[in-house]
């Protein structure tokens, strides 16, 4: 009888069917030239399932060491590129299989006992998301790092705090990094608070329903590395919140990273000056010979765009999807690899960018005391030391500033009867307060950008990254 | 001399300036008719400012009483209505300024001391989005008790498990709505996790680099329920890392939802005819006397879609944006409270609805009784029990399905010849086998469809939501 | 009888129902908040419709007077803000029907003759989009008109042409400027095109399949300003092709305006210098009183953002909707209305910015003459007069680069010994080749820099927009 | 001198640089893997590019021949498989520059005469999607004429047509296939417009300023099949508008077909059961030995989401990019590419799927008799000849259907008692109206269900398809 039944196990569904599949078909539906990247978890998970179904005697001992054998074969055919992969074969839990069979026989029709490619897919994708999030997190925090040591040796170096791209009070360079530290920190909490919620095993949900062989779903989920199994198996088949929380916590971090990519276009500009990016992370150009492009920020920065669009495309694919799995969901890995990849890419070309570009120190002091910069610590100093509201002093600054405009010259250069219009007790400590160095060594409250401010944080970071 | 200023004090940030706003320019940059909704935060916001200021000696007692008394009155006016928003004052933090200034004159100059716009509206927008939070999290517990209560009501109710919308293996209707509680599960996982976050205050920040005043930035930051003050000025002002959180959360959520909404159009059908939704959630038609449509439920499906828009939308408007503050951020508002509102009712219109909600058990059972749905459970059974692998089984069972489906009938309906040409040994047993209920009896496996299991898992959530 | 009929008629569509709508229902099914803004058109639309009911004898002469006058009525309560919208009447139709019974009585009842809400809302919005690309079609146009003038009045103003944000080639302002009509002219025609294919009449598709009623399409589409009746009923009530192609175009629109916005940002800072954005669309700050920030251009390069944001939108609205009509249609009016207000406002903003916009030609100037701006001019002389082929002599510029480069000094400051390291033939020619206004002067290919390439475009433009 | 230079000839820009790219900075920055499908359009341009400047006698007759003989070469090893594409050459234009080097030597150099990469790959890119578009618009009127036949082999079958997913109107099954040539047609359009309008040659724009050199745009631009040159050469290097074009048109295209894909996902269902997709495209299941499910359709539901991903990422790269070229457009064509294979993929497999797609014309019209189905029918007739508004008609016919239900019967069911109720005048002629073959044929407006109609419209399509 078997024997009969043999002939016809050419692939994993086609008992029904009398037609093969249309090429069409076969391009349309085959994925295996996406999914192929899923080949170590699913032999992992493959092998995890295997000795669980030996443990619950649910297969024998010489049919899970074959299995166990193949598999391990098979692993290495693939790590060493001899495993070839066939399209006609649908998706890697089919070539896969079949490849177990071509090398074990019979005894590889034992490996989808108490399984579905439902919950096969869902558990091999849930623990390649994880091996990604486990990849990129270490990469922020060395991005950290870096924005950390590019704070250190600028901790006090003065420039201009821009809004509006305006110039708007003098900042150090060190606290304008440490912004993006803050940043990454949130990304690399997102990351973990994603891979803490996926950490959940859909295998043994089978097709939908669960099965009602005697698996053991606990021993999988351990030997998987995930803290417990799913609780619900049509939601474990049908539920992609991880892949969305996964491209939604990469548009975030991308979109941190597009910001400075652009700070950093437009300080590479002639008329910036502040930095200089290396040659190794420039371009020059077919036709202009003198042209050193920014070329790897632009790509930061245009980056951020195929991840976010990934996770909208996500989003559109689940609308309205009834349960439990649907074939839509195949779209699902292309997504997430290429967000995956294009994440890894920025993360690494950032942290090695900076760690050579080069920090013009003259050009961004210089644009540090552009006039006006210290209007504001003006404005404060008569408010703390003359009464006025701060309204009031607001306003008298801003006329000041109207004034000096039409002089053309800086605040720090009116006569002194200028302040004195507004007070008559004012005197020559304005100066004082009009000097750059002194406005930055003055915002102490707690976050300012005071290098006495800006050094504690650093050194609370170092700690936190230890 | 504080005369002469006085009468210049037009507007927060006039001073320099000699010529008005273009008309199309107020058009553009007011954002009042946003942002009004931001005036009980920015009003909370404010007065634990002041009260900080008194505490810090940075403002005298009088000054900041008259203040409080002050924006005591605007809390009022606003509450009754009696509020009239300015489109000339650009936004809620002017217009509640100028009120001020109308109340109690010149003192309400003191209230912008050591603060600025910029931390103030990241203060008040991130405070709303704390109090969306706390508003939308209890409805999603709701929305899950209401799931739970169909759950247990409909325990054992067969019903076809559907993969590509095709009936694929019995399911109870019980465990179908448990998958919507593992989601609205990590819903409210991801929002609380987007509050923790987001929990540390801006307040302080100043423009971008702080201020030299000796504030308390910890008092401000506990007196308004925040966790800690933000570590970095510059990101202070310039994050919106938490809109973006939260309207993530917003639109996972959301898709969740859509996809239930989905199921109960499609359940709605006059073809599946398992449910029906009330009249007070349901609309007819102005040219069909006889339609009762499912509005409610497309609603929900639809309302996905802005939800998504907005988040792709705040991804785009912080692409490339450089620090601090840019004046592109002032567009975050609209889109985070659009979103809040388009959840808040899909939420309150889904709990509803579900409690109204007519399940026609009949329908429901007859449909999970269609032929072949039970294949599965012969070719487990086969594997069982007769030694086949499950490759193997699948196959058999395969051509018996096609072979029944020639003849016009179910397996259950075939002659035991049929089966015996599998297995010689294969006798009415598998009548049993092939039975609706004892295929959702027999799915014990942890998670699975048996009503035992279910229960087990309906005990869980009531104890965890209690 | 009709008496007894009378009492009931308290809604379009609520003959078979029993219970009211819940309070939530009426808050999320209720369209009137946003559709009010249809009224306009809903009554054109209505009146063609009474007049060809009459034409083809369907309805009497005394009741279609009674109903043109009715709608009359409330037209002008419309216009002068005497109307009440009410939102338990749903909608904008429903509004106006209600009022019609309230105003003529009974004879209200006939106006739904032969027509549905789902084509009397296709048909008005079809027709209030048309109006909106009315209404947006002669400002693009204007701002391609503004783009002129600049250019025009700067034709030959040597500026930076950059790539990379990097100085490049010295262009012509004037030159820069054209590149935007160009743009904006794609826009003009992609808002034409959209218009004509929308100009299709869904009037008398009625709920899906068409009348009974011996009506006159081809009337009523005339009437209103199509070019004919749309040809298939499902189509007419379900097609939302016009919405997307409209949010499109607006899309790209406001891209190429963010474009500019972000070049206006760039532009204004101290560093750049290039323009100054006049005190009518700029802001102050609350806290810097030197502060004049470019809020408007800061503003219109965000707007992009909820207009692509609405684009996306629909798209999910409309993925997987099953045909005809579905309740979610109704979330498309709120996007698409969003969307022309946004683009309205920077088509307005941006136009009005520009006029009064102050051009700093001396910065500009001297950024046209940063160094080795015209190494290219160098390269070509080269091949055009020596006979290296053009990588021989790109290498061969870059190589001088490099040398100046080194000594700190632009190429025209080299010695003549260094170019004659290249070719002995070199003399003193170079200094002409490598000046500004020369390479300038020399770019007279189709559409190249020269001003009097400029100009001819200038002229080009200037005939079309007349 | 030519000689020392020529060993370091080894590259498009390097001349001035003296590091190497970082590794990494290789993986970011080289595009090769994505724009090799650049290479048909790469070589048609260089060829035209070189007999223009040979033509111009910019260069030697024997340059250009050689030139042309090594292009030649290229192409056919391309074709053939032979052309080795190397990363450490960044993209297609330096590969194909390079290996020109290795087959002709020197005489390579003077193939970048007088242009740039940037007017080069925006000349590339356009003739790619003009060739895309070329390959597109064939297919889509091939789906019309699959629906076409479709129509017409089902002209007068009755079906439910469905408003809300609810049985609203009976109607044809040609009628409703007839909804998606319309859609096509549209598509059709949208796509030529979008090839009329990128129709223009960049070509000659060089880096962005054009050139000196005495170049012919007009004749470059014809030889390549443009309608002209493009007018400004700032804009010709800039503008990516045919990619957001290109990309909404595919997205608009793909939406629709997802709305088909959804229906017949839904009627393939056994509770509707009107079609079944053939096996050839279907998919089984690895568990389920009974199942066929529609995976072609679902996938065809799908990729519209990348596809609009793809788009909604492209308007991000774009928005407030400063002119003329940077980095960032690098990322546009793996957007585009992707959205041509996905769209050409979803219109042959629905072309195909629907060659082979089953009608279950039993089941259809059993669904187009379901009660109530012609309540407008009689409502309308109720107008038509008794002199009833439609309102009261229709709340008459509303009470109508709640007797009947209560009566769990269908209005056709119903006591003639019941109808004189309304009018004492009723008889017998209602059986008449609420016959399912009468409402169908009796819908005879323009673009209505009638049969008659249906046919009309078909003749119409098939003329303009001829």
């Amino acid at each position: 009888m078997a024997k009969a039944i043999k002939k016809r196990i050419n692939s994993m569904w086609g008992g029904r069917f009398s037609s093969p599949s249309a090429s069409t078909m076969e391009k349309i539906n085959s994925s295996i030239a996406i999914d192929y990247r899923l080949a170590n978890q699913d032999i992992r998970g493959s092998i995890a399932h295997v000795k669980m179904l030996l443990s619950q005697n649910i297969i024998s001992k010489k049919v899970s060491e074959n299995i166990l054998k193949g598999l391990d074969t098979i692993a290495y055919e693939i790590e060493h590129g001899e495993f070839e992969f066939k399209v006609k074969l649908e998706d890697i839990h089919m070539n896969i299989e079949s490849r177990l069979q071509d090398l074990i026989g019979e005894d590889a029709g034992f490996i989808h006992t108490a399984r579905s490619r439902n919950d096969q897919v869902a558990t091999d994708f849930r623990m390649w998301v994880r091996d990604s999030i486990d990849q990129l997190v270490p990469l922020i925090s060395q991005n950290m790092v870096v924005f950390l040591d590019l704070a250190e040796s600028n901790l006090d170096l003065a420039m201009p705090g821009f809004t509006h791209l305006q110039a708007a009070q003098p900042i150090t360079f060190g606290h304008h990094m440490l912004a993006y530290v803050e940043m990454l920190s949130r990304d690399r909490e997102r990351f973990l608070e994603s891979r803490k919620r996926l950490n959940e095993c859909p295998l043994g949900a089978a097709a939908l329903a669960g099965t009602s062989f005697p698996i053991n779903r606990f021993m999988t989920s351990e030997d998987l590395g995930f803290e417990k199994p799913m609780a619900n198996s049509i939601d474990a088949v049908s539920d992609r919140d991880f892949a969305l929380d996964f491209t939604s916590a990469a548009s975030i971090c991308a979109t941190h990273l597009s910001r400075f990519a652009e700070e950093l276009v437009i300080w590479s500009t002639e008329q910036f000056g502040f930095v200089k990016i290396s040659e190794s992370f420039s371009t020059g150009s077919s036709i202009m010979p003198q042209k050193q492009n920014p070329d790897a920020a632009e790509l930061i920065r245009a980056k951020v765009a195929p991840i976010s669009g990934a996770l909208i495309a996500l989003l559109t694919i689940l609308k309205g999807l009834p349960l439990a799995y649907s074939k839509d969901l195949q779209e699902d890995k292309e997504l997430v690899f290429k967000a995956h990849d294009n994440l890894l890419l920025v993360l690494n070309a950032m942290a090695e960018m900076l760690a050579e570009i080069k920090i013009n120190k003259t050009a961004i002091q210089k644009s540090a005391s552009l006039p006006f910069i210290t209007a504001t610590d003006l404005a404060d100093y008569l408010v703390s030391n003359h009464k006025y509201s701060f309204r009031q002093a607001h306003h008298a600054v801003g006329n000041l500033v109207k004034e000096a405009e039409a002089l053309g010259c800086d605040l720090r250069d009116l006569p002194l009867t200028s302040f004195k219009k507004i007070d008559p007790e004012l005197n020559n400590k304005v100066l004082e307060v009009l000097s750059v160095d002194n406005s930055i060594k003055s915002r102490v409250s707690f976050g300012g950008t005071a290098p006495s401010q800006v050094k504690l944080r650093i050194l609370d970071w170092r700690r936190k990254l230890m």
